[in-house]
């Protein structure tokens, strides 16, 4: 069973509009962001307890597809899945959904910091050892992306 | 001479519009944000500085009146002075002007924290007085309001 | 029985964090915003409706007091019901909380705007009726204050 | 003589921070949105003057690297360049500059729409005319790259 993907729900707020009466391009990482909170806390961690031992995870790479624009008051449903990890890289995908329409996906990769030194760091290994397992228990991307909204 | 008011001038991206077409009601405290880190500026000090030394400035109380909407593309001038200073307080008035159109003003209350313990604390005696000269040199509140876009 | 107070819980993205650690205080209207969509929705009308309809509600004063600071990953519950309506103005009281924590609380004044015009304009009947009727069925204001995250 | 690069200079407020302490990752694509429409008045046009004619050239591809953080009161320098132009789309390449350290680097793709209609439509010919005047009158991006802060 693949329990590699986060999710959430949100509701678009008229803060996130603007005046072509879309929801504006640089939110959607705002979106992407929830979701990767919600695939840490989806196995048993937090990015808050990563904070607490030391460690964060900034981002070195983003990139957006818009497919269709989101709308204030969409109710939008917002996914996250490990794609890779290196030793000290790893490429989440994301995608956000309202109802069965995919309005943009993209990812992110991120670097593992030591929050102390601001250097680049390895993931201890305990953390390696949890991703890399979910990693290889995920269905393959291709399945799990027809999937919108399902809890897999 | 008064050179206690903070300026800076600030361009509307479309980032800040809604689908109203105006600014985003929001965003103000954000650009109040902008004249009150020139108001310290103005004073040789920043708000950086402060951040070095120990020292954080929460807002514990924000008020806006909007008076006219800003719009996307519109060239603002954000001015903020000191309004009172306590021994653990501090008010900051704030304007936004779009030329000789008050567009939104209002006021934040700060309290002094020490940024360690997040407890309320003194403004040391030196930014005290910092502070307190240039409460007094200050030109009547009156005045200075007549005066958007002026450098005093 | 009082339906007058709409309410939503919102998870604190690390977008919404400064660099003190806090949630920065400019996000806090944007939490104002998406209880007071979900107290229109209470009253089942939208303000997306209300825009089909070629009427705004746009914001002519917004206050908050910030009694303590919100931080990243909290579950926050939002509040906001509305305080009194007028002809052409009303004001909603909105509410920010942790658990049993009250965070953060203020107000906003809202215009009634025609969205073609961008003039002021009297509420239709039927929409004064329906939020002068839930105004009268509400309970007093310090009852309802009491009781954070309960579904009144 | 190359005209064709727009940009402009960007103090970073405390709201652009996070609990990192470094911009947090989505405000680049705001940047990059404040440099585009410089790159736009630096070809005598405005993104408002083009919504006037009821066009818009929503974002329908970003893309952002991120080599080193900017931080709280750092002066930014934000470029932005038309890459290339085709019939219904174009590509801005956007840099972010502290000083001599080039921060974050990336990308925009744009479609041309209808306002009205909300649909893809073809860029008016003297629009067309105008920006591709200003890509041949480019100087190589290699070039351009090395330049930050220089007034080409």
């Amino acid at each position: 069973m693949n329990t590699l993907q986060g999710y959430c729900n949100y509701r678009v707020p008229y803060a996130d509009s603007d005046q072509m009466g879309f929801v504006y391009y640089g939110r959607y990482l705002t979106y992407f962001e929830r979701a990767r909170n919600e695939l840490l806390r989806a196995l048993n961690f937090t990015y808050k307890d990563m904070e607490a031992r030391g460690l964060g995870l900034p981002v070195i790479e983003a990139h957006v597809n818009y497919h269709q624009p989101a709308c204030y008051d969409d109710e939008l449903r917002i996914s996250a899945e490990l794609s890779w990890l290196k030793l000290v890289r790893m490429q989440v995908f994301c995608q956000v959904w309202r109802g069965q329409d995919l309005l943009a996906d993209g990812y992110t990769i991120h670097a593992v910091m030591n929050l102390q030194s601001k250097k680049a760091t390895r993931l201890p290994k305990d953390l390696e050892k949890l991703f890399r397992l979910h990693l290889e228990s995920s269905t393959s991307p291709e399945t799990a992306h027809c999937a919108p909204g399902k809890e897999v």
